[in-house]
């Protein structure tokens, strides 16, 4: 028997009829806008190189998603059953039918879960799906994902279009030539599809091959790095040579937003010892401390916006982690202490015009206490979206609840999809435009705010505040 | 003047007509299913002796129950004068009637708590009350549930049928000989009534009489506990006898969920001067967070399920502990980390399928920020039910909110009571079954989910995932 | 064009109809109760001077008000264009309609916020504004509020009667003479207008000046303060002093709620290097934590209730600070622990019947983890009104949520304005009794409570609980 299924046009409305009707009101303005895409984290070849594909339906869904895969693996299913490759070679499952099966099978594991929206908006709005996805119509699917998939109609340059992305940001090594990007800008769509600068590497001395990155930068940027001081002016050469190829961000991961400019001879001291190999102590967990302050220095002058995302404590399965590597082996979020880790980045680039820091955060209970606040105050502090696990319809309302009384509209940045599941892409940000409506909803019909007012607040949050905050308010 | 007392058919439903449509519809389908209850602390002679008696009114609801007397104590009724025996034997109220009248007299502070829909549960529905409890009211209530106490209707066995039970799980000491037990097994009980290995008295060193209960493990075992690996020896005696009894599971209350695996030698030094008498510093909190691996290790062997309950400070008010004993002065939750904490436990065992570990916590939020994703990626890590304050309606819905995004419905362990309030089970396990049918038509008005899985969510909550984590899915 | 500008009679109400008739129903039995203000800061003056007046438009609703600035500042409006004023003198904008049309032009930031409800209720139930303020009707608007506040209608004394304030209770120094306070009981003014001892400035040693108020306490309390003896005798007698002049409280501050008694001698020393100028490492800290020991003692032999606000990180903006001082700079809450802090002073005072101390709280995950439990728990303990950022719609709701189920209705302190904005005060109760009506309909719609029952809670927590917590219950 088929299960015919569909989405419902109203889904993630409040079923109450009066909120319900300005939750579809504030919606259908907001519904086709362009869709703005600051942070991400698509692989920009797939939209350089014409011929790229989305590969297999096990490809798409499973094999490099790992919000699907985790939730497999929590339930018992190996990940080498879904395909997932190790890192030393060990065969696994290659039987894209078989891998989809199984995910098939479990796909009631997402019942309640955002992924489990995500797909199903793909798979009916995006590929055209008819039948509930199950054991039983597993196969079936598969065909029909199958042959899209190979249709010229869904290669990614042409989905790009039929989403309506106005732009889209990639996250790529602050050593990258960006060599795809170039192409792009090549093909005329260099204001479309953006790189953003990720010193991460360089700048965690813990890096694994944190030698060979500074050796990269090196090359790439062609300065010698020898100490400190040239480390920076290769990493500031990088800065000018993404923001010349259309960059307007960098971004960067921590485990906490302790910030700290150390004096000029400890920062090179410590660079010293890493570059002999003999870095230890709390050498790593300082000199990233100190260069998010001066990567904050450097987004003063030259304008790119900073992003920092915070509080991921990364591979907690050392097995898993061991056998498949990054992303894979769960990473776990911890409490994070923003009020006086930031204090002093604050103090001194927070008020200054030129400065934009946006945060991303794992604690929620920091959105009520520490952001909100902060954002409220600092004209240089933008509270970014609900990140990961919170980039979802109750993630988002919490966001909402938590932040908007005391920071209102304006010191939000909008939402991004943080996604490199590209079919995804506009699946999520219909969630987020549906909850906001919805929220904003909820303002009109208890009188917090006019329909006029919540017009606004949703188009802000929808895209404007998005391309404001990243300064591509220049874009249409 | 008798103010008439009935319990709404659609209580914590949801007013919006469409919604408590769907909430009526799935609850009416799990409403009536058996009760499991794998987590709780009735006492096995209640149901082991066809004698035992539910005791007067106010033994029933008032002098044991520490729900009830430290909401009256924190508004001035001295526990005294509600009968709760000191440990000195200092005398106190006697008089079960005056206690009822304080009780009653002060009923009103219980509103809007789950107290308050649990007592009112138990009288009209267990006990067929039929007038809200008042001062005035109170002695005729109590002559009223005097007589039903004396009524063979109202035996613990009685009671145990007409609740439908289908598992109970009671909480005994490591060093039980589980003579009631054996008893309830001789008549045919044995399947429906089961202990649970507690062994804290144990594995804490700083308990009191510490020394009391190894000497006690040493007899109960017949193990000459004489050193670490005896000791460890002798518990898994007692698992072993525990499982051969019944049990399916363990439990363990710690401070905090700090875990971590000491080199033998010093888990014998530590043990070594514990029994000297000479144990300090941190040997304690180093012992417990070692054992805590090793009960992980027996889990993985026998195939017990591992229960850890966090985060509860007990006897914050000391001068009240000091007179009145355990579970009387005030247990205070505290902030808890679980990311780090349990690393090492779930690296070592959390993927492990033999391996069952079920978490509760006293700090909401953590639910989103590190449970949910924990129990999200490890197969072998569940999270249990909102435990204790969180055992109320809208404790119940924020557990709901921030879980179930993340880690499904399959990485929850259900429900438990967690009660030694024997007569409150069913209005305990009708509170979550409400609450989670009225959630889950949230999720169907939204299209969050269709009605169909709803009602596979509905039954795995208020009941198939109890039987399932606990592994007593062989029962009916 | 005219934008029409009302107040919805509705506002704040659930839409779902049912719900809103309970709400409406609850609420118009409390809209209308005189307003109990226990804690505040309305400047006693604005009272005792029968001359004085609410100024300009922009000194009632911009110049003073740092939920106002703070918010324009941090979307890039200088403060300087605002009129606030320097420390140094440095000139400001002085045109005061200048002023207003920058907030007015920048109005939609508040959109949203309980500043928005509080500022439109005020403009539309205060002073009668007919239009919606934006940047055009900016200074139509400000012709009108300028005509209302230079009559008599708008003089506070007038608006005090037509505000129905029972009691307002105001914030001074211990070293106040209380003058103002003087005149306003000789006007037969005392019982509706009443300080409130606060001695921060004495207590925390690192206060900017802490010797010039020390200097001061001896001179107001006339016993020269020569040591830790001497200085809580001079206290004591502040106190006597401040009880006679009407006082029912004290408040106090701090950034953490540790305390600890130290020995006498160890009091002494601190002190008495304060007094020549040597404290220092964590002498300060040390010393508070000692004095809320002692205040609570004081607490409990004079019965003056104790407040204590804990959390808020002061003045993170160093820059702005340094120019423009406290109140501007940007408190920021920080994460705070209860539980353990509170420990020592709840065990030496909390079960004492003469004692009342009530808390308020910036970290919100402490609401039911340990505010609650510990207020359900100790007769001596109340739980403050939701503080500050969290004065606001949404943050009342997460409240009531967090905090009733575990400590009922009387463990509470109702609701405090606590602010300087003397013309917002009945906005802000406004919004409170309009949330508490709007939850407690949600209770009765789900049958947790009868609508009797609700209606006495919403009665408690409208007026009678602030009266009964602060010892204001012999007022009408």
């Amino acid at each position: 028997m088929i299960k015919p299924w569909t989405l419902d046009p109203d889904r993630l409305f409040d079923p109450e009829p009066s909120r319900r009707g300005v939750a579809r009101e504030l919606y259908e303005a907001v519904a086709d806008l362009p869709l703005v895409c600051p942070h991400g984290h698509v692989p920009p070849v797939l939209l350089a190189d014409p011929n790229a594909s989305l590969g297999t339906p096990a490809e798409l869904f499973v094999v490099p998603d790992h919000y699907v895969f985790r939730m497999l693996y929590s339930q018992g299913v190996p990940m080498e059953d879904l395909g997932v490759p190790t890192r030393d070679g060990t065969p696994v499952e290659t039987d894209h039918r078989r891998i989809w099966q199984r995910f098939a099978e479990n796909f009631h594991l997402f019942r309640g879960t955002p992924t489990g929206l995500w797909l199903q908006d793909e798979l009916v709005n995006v590929f055209g799906v008819e039948e509930k996805l199950t054991g039983e119509s597993a196969q079936r699917v598969y065909d029909h994902l199958a042959e899209k998939l190979a249709s010229p109609e869904f290669a990614p340059r042409t989905l790009f279009e039929r989403f309506n992305v106005e732009v889209l940001c990639t996250t790529d090594a602050a050593t990258d030539t960006l060599e795809q990007h170039k192409k792009l800008r090549d093909e005329g769509w260099g204001e479309r599809v953006r790189p953003t600068l990720r010193p991460d590497a360089l700048v965690n001395l813990d890096t694994e091959d944190w030698w060979g990155s500074v050796k990269k930068l090196s090359e790439v940027s062609g300065m010698e790095v020898t100490g400190y001081h040239s480390f920076v002016q290769a990493i500031e050469e990088r800065r000018a040579f993404f923001k010349e190829m259309g960059a307007v961000a960098t971004d960067h991961a921590a485990l906490t937003p302790h910030v700290e400019r150390l004096p000029d001879a400890e920062a090179e001291g410590i660079f010293a010892r890493a570059l002999r190999g003999e870095a230890g102590g709390d050498d790593a967990a300082r000199f990233t401390a100190h260069m998010l302050v001066e990567l904050a220095r450097m987004s003063v002058e030259d304008g790119l916006v900073m992003q920092l995302h915070v509080g991921s404590l990364r591979n907690h399965n050392e097995t898993v982690f061991g056998r498949f590597g990054i992303d894979t082996g769960a990473d776990i979020p911890m409490a994070t202490e923003w009020t006086r880790n930031l204090g002093p980045l604050l103090n001194e680039y927070g008020s200054d015009p030129r400065f934009r820091l946006v945060v991303y955060t794992l604690d929620e209970s920091t959105y009520s206490r520490e952001l909100a606040p902060l954002a409220g105050h600092y004209p240089g502090l933008s509270l970014g979206a609900p990140w990961w696990f919170f980039d979802s319809p109750l993630g988002m309302r919490r966001y909402l609840d938590a932040v908007v009384e005391t920071a209102g509209v304006r010191n939000l940045a909008g939402f991004n999809d943080d996604t490199r599941a590209f079919a995804s892409i506009p699946a999520r940000h219909n969630v987020w435009r549906r909850v906001v409506s919805d929220w904003l909803a909820g303002l009109v019909t208890t009188s917090v705010v006019d329909v006029e007012d919540a017009r606004e607040m949703a188009w802000g949050l929808a895209s404007g505040q998005a391309k404001s905050t990243y300064r591509l308010g220049e874009l249409v």
